[in-house]
């Protein structure tokens, strides 16, 4: 059984299941796991590690429209080394001062694999926004630019290859600003404030944490909608730009990897100024949402459901 | 480093460290690690794994005097199988249903040590129990009993050792009714109801989960006193008697093994019958607070800082 399989079949014994977060009484409540090996790249540092597991989970909360209040690490390590320690935690605790949460530490553990679960937890002043309310007709938007996260993988990739040939201290140099420029790409900031601005006027949201393009098949299968997409209005990072050679190639990365952590988010088109007005990044108009039976498409064209898929 | 160092280390760092929950306005937030390795035994049900972790963090809840409101769990496993997956989500519910609390889900996850991380929150109605205000005359108390997950280790261990010798049939069975005894015995309830009722009184709290050796060092510790018990009044488990084979090994196995769930707290003496009155559980009298130069004693005799070391 895959993860979608056993979510499926959890989704008849708990009934919070299948959104970004879980919602009881004004808090909404999100866990996840990361391990080394499938989240963490090798040249990741622990202080990004601490602020992309805890920043993960803020995402989470943002996606609900809530405000963040608290987020907890449990940190498993084969052992605990003191600076590892202190970078970890103060990578989560800048993520979380950056959107206004306290974090207050967890738990230590021993473990063969250098492990972290995060657990976020917001409240609301709105009712909670579902993935399920997209309405045809509505706009289909994003915050921010699709492709860090893609683009931190290449420069990680490049840190770790070396150089190969010509002088080795000029390319040990070039590794480490590879690498130190992979670790400030795969720091972001969670969207809380975003999230909190569009909550009045959102009838569906998400994060785009397993890819545009899963998250709209997601979406579509929780509103009963489809989605018509302009692949021109995709808000490419330069970053990515910088990595992949051709337009088409960075298109099919900005849709497709995931990681990246904006909003996915349907309103009604009246809303848009509003919304702009009210959020703090930049929000793009990437389509709009078509009846179910129309599919998910960008550019005419069928767009399957690719993209990230969690360890 | 150990774990003890690190978290020493942290202290500084984080201004919520050293107690069984932070507290964050009005919520308490406390989140554990759990391998099969260290914390489940050959034996234990997915039922009862579910249980047990979801359980010891809803205890740290409990020992901060709060209300449970919500728990959530990261499970992780080599594969998803359905039965085991859907016994560990009931064993979460019913342990939570116990206590008032939802438990909406969480993260499933591919990892190839079976690992939980359970997360619980709970609501303030009054101040927090800290772990750091016993005084010189308190009454030192302990809810429930110490030993049954002692004696449900026995129990595992006997099941899985098999009978040796004799009918075949008849030895699968006993193992059989042993397994399913200390499953039983693994199924602890977290003591949120006796928390609420003692938080009012009570001058410092902790659960037990270290044992009470331990957790008295700790109490002393933060509180800055000592303690001396009267071996007599600590409470026993039954359970542990029938796998113990004199007196002095049961003691030492209640008083070491940790585990056990239970609140250890300190309260004033006149509070004595109100807390009795108020509490759903026994609550045995252990001893009292002592100045902290005279240390942490039992029968006069030095209760050296030994207990269960969470992995």
């Amino acid at each position: 059984m895959d993860e979608r399989a056993a979510l499926a079949l959890l989704a008849d014994e708990l009934e919070y299941a299948g959104d970004d977060a879980a919602v009881v009484d004004d808090l909404v409540v999100t866990t996840d796991m990361l391990h080394e090996t499938t989240d963490f790249p090798a040249g990741t540092t622990r202080y990004t590690a601490g602020w992309r597991a805890v920043g993960a989970s803020l995402s989470d909360v943002a996606a609900m429209g809530a405000e963040a209040v608290v987020a907890v690490a449990a940190y498993a390590a084969p052992e605990f080394d003191g600076e590892d320690l202190l970078a970890f935690v103060r990578g989560a605790r800048d993520v979380c001062d950056l959107v206004g949460a306290d974090y207050v530490g967890g738990d230590l553990d021993g473990h063969d694999e250098f492990t972290v679960t995060t657990t976020a937890i917001g409240r609301l002043e709105n009712d909670p926004v579902p993935r399920s309310g997209a309405t045809r007709g509505d706009l289909l938007c994003v915050t921010g630019t699709l492709g860090r996260s893609a683009a931190a993988l290449e420069y990680f990739a490049l840190a770790q290859d070396g150089g190969g040939g010509g002088d080795e201290g000029k390319d040990e140099g070039k590794d480490e600003n590879n690498n130190e420029r992979a670790n400030e790409l795969f720091q972001f900031e969670p969207r809380i404030e975003a999230g909190r601005a569009l909550a009045p006027h959102a009838t569906a949201m998400m994060d785009s944490s397993d890819g545009l393009a899963r998250s709209l098949h997601q979406l579509g299968e929780a509103s009963g909608c489809g989605f018509e997409v302009d692949a021109s209005h995709v808000p490419i990072a330069e970053s990515l730009r910088d990595v992949t050679e051709t337009a088409d190639e960075a298109l099919e990365r900005a849709t497709t990897f995931g990681e990246d952590f904006e909003l996915v988010v349907t309103i009604p088109e009246g809303a848009l100024e509003a919304v702009r007005k009210a959020t703090p990044v930049p929000i793009s108009v990437l389509g709009s949402v078509v009846p179910h039976e129309d599919g998910i498409t960008m550019d005419g064209e069928p767009l399957p459901d690719r993209g990230f898929t969690h360890g």
